[in-house]
């Protein structure tokens, strides 16, 4: 039995280079918010289909400038920064992180606070066509569960790390782990009552391991942390070589690569998620093409922050693993089409180069352009899978996770890629119309 | 008399490099549409004016979340291109102007087909924030007045060109002037027509020299171009070293650089606005600044067609004159929000380089960052005086071109900086509450 049937035109990535358009198609979305079928008008029981959800009240007809596409997958997301969003960019990253960020985490010892600000983020996600987050939180464990128990209430999926940070040398006094043991219980707490809220409220709501970055994290507390990963079976996130800076603390501290600092306390595995990635060298990327890590690429905040174009279009060539993230507040927006068009022009700079007193020939990185189409796979499918998680497509067995999209008016005839290159190049949030997840 | 008062908070440009924050001021407008006097709420005479205007119905009094900034002034738009904006930008550029462009400025000799874009463009303008365009219309004289007639109507500032392009080799038989006297003839045409109309209409309507870029235009065509914008003391505007091809060519067929080219013509004076500019080497940039031409800097297409960044940051320290374009259709999008995003992120990947494989210390060019207050300059008060226009500043004697935008909720103190990077970071087009011009 269907719970509801929704007609009408959608694109969806079928692989890392093609989307189609299924023009006028039944969706068709079962009870457990599972797409059970989808109906093409040319099949022989689709008027039936329609015409039994119509009259059970059942139907949602889209209107002729709507689109349905996949929600999206945010890869990256420190929830607790978003009300810096698109503050401070203009600082270099030391004063940015200990006048802005670490002040501002710290404040959500306070309850009350962490209310009001996720509940306005989740909303603000599920409004931009979000439907699943990967999400940092703070240290503290009841405001994790605050954003577990909001992003439960409103249906977004939510994968939630308590953030880990002991290391003196490098977080502030005022916002740290008091010692890895400290953290590690905390931290086992915090997995627990997350697993018992996922069971409640019937939610995808998913602890994860996180240390917050090599820098910040002892070598017994990520070693503890992939412990504790693999006593649970569960996801890991980190950021990874982000930044120059980043990239030689670890050959610094450790003599090695950030992922191979990350591989040696076992934090690479096929559920790890690492954000940015801006300064990973080849043998870098084998190594997590090897473990099946994940990257997510934050495209907007490595242009401040990453030294660097990640160079997604070589990495998804070698079949590594890779999703899309905001990166809120690294990144000033929470939409996922903004980052989508700047994942496509960043690709561009780096194929062109920036410096135009460099010759032409050796200015940029050949082939190193994606297309629309590579921008909309991470943030849909390729995210799922780096979740492990059956969603970002539009097809039988798929979480019902969908975006329905108002096009601008067209001015003049335009194919189905056309349209498809509009709403992601044009859509705001005002023009997405509805929100389901699953 | 005041015509209105508007009472609020207010950010202008004062120089390239300061915006300054007016807290709680009047802005009195007169009934030329002209900024009279602004009042600071300590001034003796605030009280008196606020409440006069309040009796006589005139006070127009921001909500607590809104703000008022100049309107914003775009440079560099191809107005025939509006309905392909977003699309195609995944072709190369030859194939983007041969199988989309050229055919779709084609069309607007149909001027039915003029009227509904037109009407439709100078709308979106507006609602965007922009009260000020300097555009290529298309080789038609007729479509180019509508768009000219549509402007006054609805109130937007337009710096109009007609196109000229005549050169056989690089212009397709169904969109090209027939020959040099053809295209002078019907440009002195266009005009007499808009300076016509601008008497008409008591509006800013200019006409506006339009050799679309060297490649498309003969040499008599160019001298002779040169010689209406003398006769008639115009503005001129075209494309200067927008990309390694465009700047190649020049080469190719003069022996010079495409500065030089147009310098020979006649075309570089303090009236003309060069768009892109990202090939032009430090010798053209001492030309442009010689001849006290400005250029418009369209970052959001330049990514795409550019080949590299414009140096902003240089250009700026050396007073070349220079504002922002959004260059539709190159650039997908009619918002300067936007494009001011885009410039700020492009000069930071100038500045870190976009290679990872370079050494950091090399791998891009130091000192090229903008700050945000660089990029809205560009957008506001540095436009207006690329085209010797008293706007985008609010202060006496400037014209009343402005936008009242809702600033999203707080969830934190915000400074009066704080506040207005995040308008720069976050305003999408339905969050721009009211636009005025004049």
């Amino acid at each position: 039995m269907n719970d509801i049937v929704i007609h009408g035109t959608y694109f969806s990535s079928i692989n890392r280079d093609e989307v189609i358009t299924c023009e006028g198609y039944l969706i068709c979305v079962d009870q457990t918010g599972t797409i059970s079928r989808t109906i093409a008008p040319c099949e022989d029981d689709f008027n039936t289909v329609l015409q039994e959800a119509k009259q059970s009240d059942r139907l949602v007809e889209l209107k002729d400038n709507q689109y349905i596409l996949p929600g999206f997958i945010d890869l990256h997301i420190h929830a607790p920064q978003w009300p810096q969003a698109g503050l401070a960019l203009d600082l270099p990253l030391a004063d940015w992180l200990n006048h802005y960020t670490f002040p501002l985490e710290a404040k959500y010892q306070d309850l009350e606070y962490a209310k009001m600000v996720y509940k306005d983020l989740i909303h603000e996600l599920l409004s931009q066509g979000t439907t699943t987050a990967l999400m940092f939180g703070t240290i503290h464990t009841e405001a994790n569960l605050v954003l577990a128990r909001q992003s439960a209430a409103a249906g977004l999926r939510a994968y939630i790390g308590q953030v880990v940070m002991d290391n003196p040398e490098q977080t502030p006094e005022f916002y740290r782990n008091k010692s890895t043991q400290e953290a590690l219980e905390a931290n086992e707490e915090f997995i627990l009552a997350m697993q018992e809220l996922a069971k409640q409220t019937q939610s995808t709501l998913v602890p994860v391991i996180t240390p917050r970055f090599v820098p910040s994290c002892t070598d017994e507390t990520l070693a503890g942390l992939a412990k504790q990963a693999k006593q649970y079976d569960l996801p890991i996130q980190s950021h990874l070589s982000e930044s120059d800076w980043e990239h030689n603390y670890a050959i610094e501290r450790f003599g090695l690569h950030d992922t191979e600092v990350m591989e040696k306390f076992g934090l690479l595995t096929d559920k790890s998620v690492m954000a940015h990635g801006t300064q990973l060298t080849d043998s870098d990327l084998a190594t997590l093409h090897h473990k099946q890590t994940a990257i997510a690429h934050c495209p907007i905040s490595n242009s401040y922050f990453g030294n660097a174009v990640l160079p997604t279009k070589k990495i998804l060539r070698q079949g590594n693993k890779i999703g899309l993230g905001s990166d809120i507040s690294g990144g000033y927006s929470p939409s996922l089409y903004y980052n989508i068009r700047q994942a496509v022009k960043s690709s561009q700079m780096l194929e062109d180069g920036v410096d135009s007193a460099q010759p032409a020939q050796s200015r940029g990185v050949k082939s190193s352009r994606i297309t629309m189409a590579n921008a909309f796979y991470l943030a849909t499918l390729a995210g799922a899978e780096a979740l492990h998680l059956k969603a970002g497509k539009i097809a039988p067995g798929y979480q019902a996770d969908l975006q329905i999209v108002n096009a601008h008016p067209a001015l003049m005839n335009l194919s189905q890629d056309d349209i498809f290159q509009r709403l992601m190049y044009q859509t705001e949030r005002s023009d997405i119309a509805q929100v389901y997840v699953g």
